[in-house]
Order: C-alpha cells, then sequence, then structure tokens
C-alpha cells in the first residue's frame, strides 16, 4: 500500500472547514493519522466522535510535541485568532512541516505568517477553500464540503514550489478546484462577493430587528426574505475578523454599493421606472447568465 | 355534486400567480371554468396546454363578453398595468362580479380601482398572495404553490363583507393562510420583508456586472452570492412597477437601510471587531429565532 500523500496532519480548529478538510482525506486515503486542537473540549469530543480526529487537545492542553513530526498544519481558525496561533507554533514546528491556512482574508494573514514564522515562512501556503454553510462546529462537517468547490491558493515569492504543490494536491483530493491569485487581487474580489454580501445581510436583520414592531417585520417575511438573509445566520465572531482584516477593501466595496444605492433612491424620487427596469434587467442578466455558466446551470 | 365556489373564473395575466391559483382551484374542485386573458399568445397557448385555462384571449382580443357571468375575476398582471386593466374591465362587469388582485403593493391598486370601479369597487377585493419564485409565466405556475402561504387581504371601508369572504375561500381553497391588514401597513412592512430586499439584490449584481473585469467577480462568486442574488433574477418589469408604486414607503426603508450602512461603514473604519460582532449577532439571533419560527423550522 503506499504511504498517504500527508502522513500525519495537525489542524487548529476542527469546525466545518477543519473538520471537512480531514473527512475528505481521510475518505481518499489521503492522510494518516489526524490530531485536533481547539478552544472548547465539548467540539473537539464531537470531532473525535465523528471520525474527524484520532487525537484531540484543547489550546491550553500540551499539544505542542504533535508538531514536530506533523506533515502538514492547518490553521482553520477565525482568521483574527491566526496571529497568536502562529505565534504558539513556530517553536514548535518540524524542519519539513508545511503549513497553510483556510482564512477569507490573505493580506493580513500573509503578514502575520510573515511576522512570526521566519525561515518556515517558505513553508506557509496560504490557502481559502470557497466553500461553507451558515452552520459551524465540527458537527456540521462532511467529507464532500469541497467537492467541486473553488480552492484559491495565493503563494508570494519567498513561498516553496513543492510546499504549494503538496496543498495542492491535499485540496484536490478533497475534490477541490485550485484557483491561484495575488493575495491583494484575492482580497478584492471576496470583498465584493463575499465579505459585502455577508455584512449587507446582517445590516438588514440587525436593522429590522432593534424596531418595537419587528415581530410585525418577521410574521410577513417569506421565501425572497429567507434567501436574501441566509448569510446572516452565519458565525458572527468568523464575520467580525474576516471584515476587520479585509476592512480596506470592503469599505471600497461598500462605498461602491452606497453610491449605487443612491443612485436607486434617485431612481426612485423621480419615479423613473425606466431606469429602474433597465437596472434591474442588467441584473437578472448578469446573474441569470453567471448561473448557467456554474453548477451545470442549476440553482441548486 | 356541489357546485363549485366560483362557477367561472377570469384571470387576467396568466403567469406564476394567475396561473397557480387556476391549477390550485381546479385541484380542489372549486372552479367551474377559467378563462385566461394576457399580453402574449405563447404563453397563452402553454396556459391552455399546462390545464391553466379553458379558453384564453390576448388583451387584444374580443374577451370582452366573458365577464358578464363570471364570479370572480383576478388581475394578476404587473401592478403597473393594473389602473389600464381596471378602466378596460369595468364596462363589463356582471352585476356580481367580484373582482381581486394579486398585486405586491396595495394602496395604489386601491386608489386605481377606487377610481375606476364606480359602484362596483365595492365587490373590490385587494389581495396580496405572499408566495412565488424567480422564475415567471404560466410555464412556472403548479398548483402548490400557495399551500401554507400568508395570503394578505386589504379591504376598505366599502368593500361588501360577502366578497371578502368568497376571495377569501378561494385563497384558502389554494392551501393559503389569511392575514387582514390595513392598505398602508401592508405597504409598509413589503416595502420592508421584500421590495427592499429585491431592490438590494439588484442593486449588488448591476453594480458588478458593470465593472471592466466583471468576469474575475463571477467567477469567484460562490453560494452565498447565489443565495444573497437570487431575487435579482426576477421579472424586471414586475419589480420595476412594484418600486414605482410603492416608492413612497421604498425610500423610507431604503434611507433606514443607508443609515445601517453608514454605521457598519463607521464600525469598519474604526476597526471596531466588538461592534461588528454585536450587530452580526443580534441579526443572527433574530433569523434564527425567525427560522425557527416558521415551517418547521427548517431552511428548507
Amino acid at each position: 500500500m503506499a504511504a498517504p500523500l500527508i502522513g500525519k496532519l495537525v489542524i487548529f480548529g476542527v469546525g466545518l472547514i477543519g473538520g471537512s478538510f480531514a473527512l475528505a482525506l481521510k475518505r481518499s486515503a489521503a492522510v494518516g493519522s489526524v490530531v485536533g486542537i481547539g478552544r472548547g473540549r465539548a467540539n473537539l469530543d464531537v470531532a473525535r466522535a465523528q471520525g474527524i480526529a484520532d487525537r484531540t487537545y484543547t489550546i491550553d492542553e500540551a499539544w505542542h510535541g504533535e508538531l514536530q513530526d506533523a506533515d502538514l498544519v492547518l490553521l482553520a481558525a477565525p482568521v483574527g485568532q491566526l496571529p497568536d496561533l502562529l505565534s504558539a507554533i513556530v517553536a514548535h514546528l518540524g524542519p519539513r512541516t508545511i503549513v497553510t491556512d483556510a482564512g477569507s482574508t490573505k493580506q493580513d494573514v500573509i503578514a502575520a505568517a510573515r511576522a512570526q514564522l521566519g525561515s518556515a515562512f517558505a513553508r506557509f501556503v496560504p490557502g481559502h477553500p470557497i466553500a461553507g454553510t451558515e452552520h459551524s462546529g465540527a458537527m456540521a462537517a462532511f467529507d464532500t464540503l469541497f467537492r467541486d468547490r473553488n480552492v484559491v491558493l495565493t503563494p508570494v515569492a519567498e513561498t516553496l514550489p513543492a510546499a504549494v504543490a503538496r496543498v495542492d494536491a491535499c485540496w484536490k483530493a478533497c475534490g477541490g478546484v485550485i484557483s491561484l491569485l495575488d493575495p491583494a487581487r484575492h482580497d478584492a474580489l471576496f470583498a465584493a462577493v463575499s465579505h459585502l454580501p455577508h455584512a449587507l445581510a446582517f445590516a438588514l436583520v440587525a436593522e429590522l430587528a432593534v424596531r418595537p414592531d419587528a415581530r410585525d417585520y418577521f410574521r410577513h417575511a417569506a421565501g425572497g426574505f429567507r434567501d436574501f438573509t441566509r448569510l446572516a445566520s452565519s458565525h458572527p465572531e468568523m464575520w467580525r475578523d474576516i471584515c476587520v482584516a479585509n476592512r480596506v477593501a470592503l469599505r471600497a466595496e461598500l462605498d461602491a454599493y452606497r453610491a449605487q444605492l443612491a443612485r436607486i433612491d434617485r431612481m426612485l424620487a423621480d419615479a423613473d421606472g425606466d431606469a429602474l427596469a433597465t437596472l434591474f434587467a442588467a441584473a437578472r442578466n448578469a446573474r441569470n447568465t453567471w448561473i448557467a455558466g456554474r453548477d451545470g446551470g442549476t440553482e441548486e
């Protein structure tokens, strides 16, 4: 039997992403053993019961010796915790241990890794799997989460090609489709298509929820509201970290969006139905073209 | 065999809503015959082939004699067309014909009906079934569209209780759950939970679509973007009409939302993660409470 792609994997943050990565590698026999490290014991016990991790440690326990012979360390905690995690692991990494992450922002993570990892920074492969649900925790993990999903890697000049190749192979074993992007371009693109929509959905629900008659609004909300606000059921701490980490790009997108809303408000003030219909039709055409070009053209 | 609830139904606008209403009444044997009237012959032929309508006319054909013995006329065209439709039908209505509509706005439709219908205004029952998909046309119609869905009726002082009772019975036969609302309150509530989310989704997609590098953004958009923008695949003409008709309430909601976005922009500028996390958590809690209280608590 061939040796697995990864003999030993250590995951910090055994939630939806980290847990699904382990399950997918196990399913394809691409990993030998998995060590899970996290903040809460209850979630780690779930991770062990679900077959995600063979051994688990809370962050306060003595996990440090597990890194020396690890082939790969995946940092799958909220991005706000990555600087501290990088600082905590650097002294314990083995000489060939590759480190990667699953953070939704890349420039800030790369800056932290460059600052913390020293010579091991060449073995740090910045990554971002474009997958998720609004559920979180080890209980939400499943082995097909990354199947046919876009996984973006954003290596920099110092990153060892062999390290990129190993991480690329792992995500492919999970069923992912790899893209390479410049880190700044990554952060600008995802500010627009992911971070802004999350902020907009949280904004709408929070604004309604504080009204004295909020109950009346929610009582009449239906399927359109449910879809539009689905992102507002996402993990608040994770999205706080992403929004703060990528705030420069996110504010630029928010500015562009607020300018668009000002244009729409002007069309409404003028009762300019033609302008509204033109804008709505352009949006529908663009979205339908996009939908037709992905996932076999289905809405799911 | 008992006589059906409605002997003869005439539908103006044989699309998703009008077509599904006819199919649902037919399924429960609550209607005798159905006449469909619309703008395009092709869609009317679909409606006949689908069993929605027994006879069809384009709006330019001689449909006028069909109204005299109609028990119910449903106006299911975009709200912008209702004033002209009301004007076109008034001279041909029978003395007991009840008229109702399925428009997403109510104050403007009531004003048009009051202006056009004369003594028949007492038999006009303003209605709004809260159901739909982003698909349109007779081909999209199905007989369970209204099952367990909220159907709002907004009768005014002049409306005959017997007319309300008949329309109420029809929607119940379609599986709907009836609510009564004041028309102005209806328009304010739906501006917030339906019209604004539609406008916001159209706004986002249209803003991205005009960028020179739009392709890069759509290439990296994923499931969250798909859900958030689903409403942007809605019918542009229908939503133009709704937005123009309800522009006063919609602009008030847009103002409140823009103020919320200004607050979030300030939190981002200050890198105020605590304020963001508090807002995001409030949104998640409110949404999850709402989801838990409807549809058996499932996301569908």
